[in-house]
């Protein structure tokens, strides 16, 4: 058997014993395996920072690894546990959205519910899925278990959208910030394809909290000292930064605080 | 050899650089061994929360783990450095009660002083028994070296006792909340078995702050929005908590706060 | 093949999916290999911090272990990415003296250029090194790719010099605090080296912010109750310290404050 692959992303911290025990878990299933946390840190029941963080993270992988995502409002009502099949990953959670991002990346899945017991912990906890269900169901997976035996296959599984982006006429669109990262970069949902048909065109202005922010550039080199730019960052998305600075402190900027960009055509 | 696990809870935090030294001289003289942190943010020299630590994930690990606890207020001095090897475990540390509470769900034991220096790295520091004592001890463990070659039996470890929950009449009971977790749940010292007289009484008080809390739920779901409950959590203690938000931050709780719980028959 | 390790020490925080992202590459090259943290919370953009918690933990590692280290304020410029390879380890990243401390204990050492971008990720983003370029060199040096044909060699790599001890006269020195680890403890640039002509010297004083410190200990374990005392932490540089409490918050000290050593022959 191949050595096989479990990130966790959960909204668990690093302080309390949750995530460990989620490690000895599938350990105790698959001692083989290796576990790779992806972020324990997702604010707590925030399912949507969740999913852009496995979504920003969950491609670097190698094909067949997979992803365990626990953030999880719903943990003990009659929302399914399930365990979702793409043509590179698994992904195992609650069927609440939290893979919808990472999801889109990828072409034709089959989603199962978590309903076969064999698969437990004895004795599941209500309160604690990601012991108790999502860690040995990802345990026996990297086993080689086929995603079929878990349960039934699930038809219609909870899919969250982003907040989408407007386009306005033929170079204006408006946004808002999804993320503020640890360097305080405001991350919008202004994707390079969303932006496509501004590219070629020089004069590029983005809105913020009633400043202006002139130019796109390519890499933070071109940026003046304390000075608001734009790129594409690391996941495709429109970023408003300050060079080694913290835009988000400061501009005092905050996630859904809206963006507009426009591009004119050079005089 | 099959793969061996070690496991870390320390009050390093993870900003310094000392849990990285003591994995290096791990995989340094074992470098197939697994190693997992179950947490480093233990608050510094608080033996007692490194202790309920260690034991709501120790649980979860493959017989066999070893798990090594550094919470050392007294690193330096005279206190041993110990090993403690049980029916399903060894835990390497120092010997100050950290394991108490882990120790309390295993069977038979036998400790050893770790007093061989030839299973030191040499030179050890006098500040910084993890990295010198406790990981090499751990990682020669691992590598099979019997635990009577690390020193001398030992015979009155130290143990910690938690707060004693009282329990009053047949069916009054005073505890306190011994954790807080990242979710703001209020974790007390009353167990499952503690309260089982309670089973199958249908009316359950618990008063807290002068606040008092109706109803023993099963699951989240159950309760109200903004509503404090309680319920079992998944290390078998009563919780007070409220649905996806902070119990702690709700009534300003604080670890030692008094818990009373009460439950009447049903009229 | 044996087993590889290759440790990260970033600026990224573990709340973001950067340091997922980056192990996600590296096990898509080499799933074989292990990966240790060493830590993510550097403060931002701080080299001067990451080369220090670089150089505490690297000597920790076995033989043959690639650090890689991303603290990188430069990201995007002209900076050049850089693999270093010296006796006993391979070290890669930005070459902005991240490096520097811990290349001061390592040997003969030869630097190259990471030009070849067959070693690269695809399209690498100009603001994602780490991800794109810095992880996949040191996943395939891991597989064992020489160090030559990552790149040219490079004669004049950056280093940086810690801020210098004064010595005055024969039994004085004059330091600065360069790092507060977790538990307050104030570490100096003040090495044992620097200090050994006061060897032997029984009466030792240092001055921090007003105050005079009497003493040097060998363990926590002499020091009483809420008292300042000095001595050589488990890195080899002298530390000012309080027995369980936290010496910065005592006395409110900071990175960059003086500390004054001296020391008088016994009368």
């Amino acid at each position: 058997m191949t050595a096989s692959i479990i990130t966790l992303t959960t909204d668990f911290g690093t302080a309390d014993a949750y995530a460990g025990a989620m490690k000895g878990v599938i350990l105790s299933i698959n001692p083989q395996c290796t576990i790779v946390d992806i972020t324990h840190e997702i604010a707590p029941q925030n399912i949507l920072a969740g999913s852009l963080s496995l979504a920003a993270a969950c491609g670097c992988f190698p094909k067949g690894t997979i992803h365990v995502g626990v953030v999880d409002p719903g943990v003990g009502s009659s929302r399914r546990p399930v365990l979702i099949d793409t043509e590179n990953y698994f992904f195992v959670g609650p069927d609440n959205g939290l893979f919808s991002f990472a999801l889109s990346g990828e072409g034709a899945k089959k989603v199962y519910e978590l309903s076969n017991t064999a698969y437990f912990r004895p004795h599941p906890c209500q309160t604690f899925h990601g012991r108790d269900i999502f860690a040995p169901a990802a345990a026996h997976l990297s086993k080689g278990v086929l995603p079929v035996y878990f349960g039934n296959p699930v038809y219609d599984p909870v899919m969250m959208t982003l907040p989408e982006p407007l386009g306005k006429g033929d170079a204006e669109a408006e946004g808002e910030i999804i993320h503020i990262d640890r360097f305080g970069n405001l991350i919008t949902n202004l994707s390079r394809k969303f932006l496509a048909g501004f590219a070629g065109r020089r004069a590029f202005y983005a809105e913020i909290k009633g400043r202006t922010v002139a130019g796109l550039l390519e890499t933070y080199a071109g940026a003046g000292e304390d000075e608001l730019f734009c790129l594409f960052g690391s996941t495709g998305y429109l970023e408003i930064s300050v060079k080694n600075k913290s835009a988000a402190a400061l501009i005092d900027a905050k996630v859904g605080d809206t963006v507009r960009v426009e591009c004119r055509r050079q005089q």
